[in-house]
C-alpha cells in the first residue's frame, strides 16, 4: 500500500454554533467554563434557545486538525458521521473544500448532524456543550483498513471514547494502524472525558499508541494526586511521544529522555480559543510527518494555535502553509 | 395603536455562507466583484461545491439592519419567509436571540431557506451570488397591518423587488404605513436591482418613500448619465432625506436644501465589507428614530458599519450600543 496521507484522522464529525456569553450565562445555564459536556437533544435545544446570536462553522476536534494539516500543506483524510440535512452537507462540503479525503456515508432517517453549541466568554475561552447526534452512529464498519494503511500516522480523538460505535472505531482503527506499522496519535480531548474513561485510556495507550496530546488539566486528570511534572513524566513513560500544552505558556514534549519546553506564540488578542489544541496537534502532526525535529513540531503547532485563537472559527482562515514559510518553519 | 418599534422591516430572510476566495476564482466563476446576483437551486449546488470552507451566519440585508438597531439598544421586528429547515432554524434563533421580534410561519414542504454565497476577497470585497429559496414565499399576507402601524419607521430591502411576493409584501406595507403616518425608507440594495427595476422603484420612491439609502453605484445607476452630485440632487429631490454611502470616503445626507457629509470611521483592517450599508442603515434609522440631527443619523451608521467591516459576518459582534456611548453618540 502505497503511504498517501500524512494522516488519517478518526473523530465525532460536529458543526459548531459560536456564540458570545458572559460569566453569568455559564453560570444560569450550569456550564463549566473551558469544559465540553455532552448533552440530549432536548438540552441542545433549550441552551441553544438561551443563546445569543452565533455563527455555524465546521468543526469537530479531529475534523479541525486535519483541516490544519491541509492547510499547512499535508494530505489527510477523515473518517466521522455527520447526518443527511443541511448542516452535514456544510461539514461535508468543507472537508471537500480544504482537500480533505472524506467519503463516509452520512446518516439518514437517524438523528441530526451533531453540534457544538460553544459560548465564548469575553477572556476568550470557549465552552462548550455537544449533542453528538449523527455521529454516535460511526462504528468499526466505517474504518476502512486500506484507508488506514495508507497513513503515515493515524490520529484518534479522545472524545470517541464515549459513544459506544466511536470506541469500537477507535480500537479498529488502532488494531490495522499496528499491524501495518503505521503511527498511532491521540488526543485526551478533555479532562471529564479523561475522568469518564481513566482505567481504558491508560491501557489503551500503553497498549496501542505512539504519540499522545494533552494539556495541562488532561494530564492531571489522568494522573491524580501527581504534581504537573510527575504527570507529565508518567504519561511520557507510556508513550514514544507526549506532548503537553499549557496555553498561554507554551507546551512541553518528552520523548524518552528528551525534554522540549517551546513557548508559545505572541497572540495580539485571544477572540475565541475553541481549536487551539486542534492545531496544536495539527502543526505537531504535519512536522512529524515530514520529519521534522520535536521542537520544530511543537513551533509549527503554536504556530497554527495561535492563528486560530485570533479569531472566532476553529480552523485556520490563512494558509498555514504560508505562514510557517514567513516563520522560516 | 401604541409605537413599539423603532423599526419594522422588510426583507429577503437568507442565511450567508461566506466564504474567502481570489480574483482568478471570481473570474472563473463569472461573478462580478461586489454584486449581487440571483441564482437558481442548481446554480447553487454548483457554485457552493466550487467554494473553499465557509462560516454560515444569519443575513439578509434588511435583517442585518434590524439586527444592529437591536444592538443600538432599539426595538424591531422583522418580515421574511424562511424554510421548516434547520437554516431557517438557525434564522429565527438569531433574530430572537437579538431581540427581534419575528413571528412569520416558516415555509412547510417548500424550498429550502435562501442561501446567499458571498466570496469575499482579501481587499475584504464581498461579492454575492443569492439563491432566494423560501424567502419568495413571502406575500402580502405575512405583512400584518397592526406590526406596521407599531411601526416608527418601515424599512424596505430594494432587492424585494426581484421576487412577486416580495414586491407584494412591499407594496402592501407601504400602503398600510402610509395611511398611519408611519414613514417609509427603503435601500436600493443593488446596482443591477436598480437597473432591473428603475423605473418602478423611481414611481415607488416618489409615491410613499420618505428616507432612501444608496450607495454611489446604485444612485448612479437609478440616473443614468448624471455626475454623482446631480444623482443625488435628483434623488434628494424625490424623498425627504436621501443618505448616500460612498465606501471609505464616508456619506452625504440630502434633506431638503440641507446637504450634510459625513466622513467614514477608520478602520484597522477591512476584513469582510459584507453588511456595511446594512449596518449604515442600522445607524441612521436608529438616530432618526429617536430624533437625531441628520450628521449624528450618518455618525452612528459609520460607526456601525465600522464595527462590522473589521470582521467575517454581517451583523454586529459588540454592542453598538455601548461603542456609541464610548463615542459620545
Amino acid at each position: 500500500m502505497t503511504v498517501r496521507y500524512d494522516v488519517v484522522a478518526l473523530g465525532n464529525a460536529i458543526v459548531d454554533v459560536i456564540a458570545q456569553a458572559d460569566d453569568a450565562f455559564l453560570t444560569r445555564e450550569g456550564l463549566v467554563k473551558g469544559s465540553m459536556g455532552l448533552i440530549d437533544e432536548a438540552r441542545a435545544t433549550s441552551l441553544y434557545g438561551a443563546m445569543a446570536q452565533g455563527l455555524e462553522t465546521s468543526g469537530g476536534s479531529a475534523g479541525n486538525t486535519v483541516a490544519g494539516v491541509a492547510s499547512l500543506g499535508g494530505t489527510a483524510a477523515y473518517i466521522g458521521k455527520v447526518a443527511d440535512d443541511q448542516l452535514g452537507a456544510v461539514f461535508a462540503h468543507d472537508m471537500k473544500a480544504i482537500g480533505v479525503h472524506y467519503t463516509i456515508a452520512p446518516l439518514v432517517n437517524g438523528a441530526a448532524t451533531a453540534r457544538s453549541l460553544i459560548n465564548v466568554t469575553p477572556d476568550g475561552e470557549r465552552t462548550m456543550a455537544t449533542f453528538l447526534g449523527a455521529s454516535i452512529a460511526m462504528d468499526a464498519s466505517d474504518v476502512d483498513p486500506a484507508l488506514i494503511r495508507a497513513a503515515k500516522i493515524v490520529y484518534l480523538e479522545g472524545y470517541l471514547f464515549d459513544p459506544d460505535g466511536g470506541r469500537a472505531a477507535f480500537a479498529q482503527a488502532a488494531e490495522v494502524a499496528r499491524d501495518a506499522g503505521v503511527q498511532v496519535a491521540m488526543t485526551l480531548s478533555d479532562a471529564f472525558v479523561v475522568d469518564r474513561h481513566r482505567t481504558g485510556l491508560l491501557a489503551f495507550m500503553e497498549d496501542a499508541v505512539d504519540v499522545v496530546f494533552a494539556n495541562e488539566s488532561e494530564v492531571m486528570a489522568l494522573f491524580p494526586g501527581a504534581s504537573f511534572d510527575e504527570a507529565c513524566a508518567a504519561l511520557g513513560a507510556k508513550v514514544k511521544i507526549a506532548a503537553v500544552t499549557r496555553g498561554p505558556a507554551g507546551s512541553v514534549v518528552i520523548s524518552g529522555a528528551e525534554r522540549v519546553v517551546v513557548a508559545a506564540d505572541p497572540v495580539e488578542k485571544v477572540v475565541d480559543t475553541t481549536g487551539a489544541g486542534d492545531q496544536y496537534a495539527a502543526g505537531f502532526l504535519f512536522g512529524l510527518a515530514h520529519g521534522k525535529p520535536l521542537d520544530v513540531c511543537a513551533r509549527l503547532g503554536h504556530m497554527a494555535a495561535g492563528e486560530v485563537i485570533g479569531h472566532y472559527g476553529p480552523r485556520p482562515l490563512v494558509s498555514l502553509k504560508a505562514l510557517a514559510q514567513f516563520k522560516g518553519l
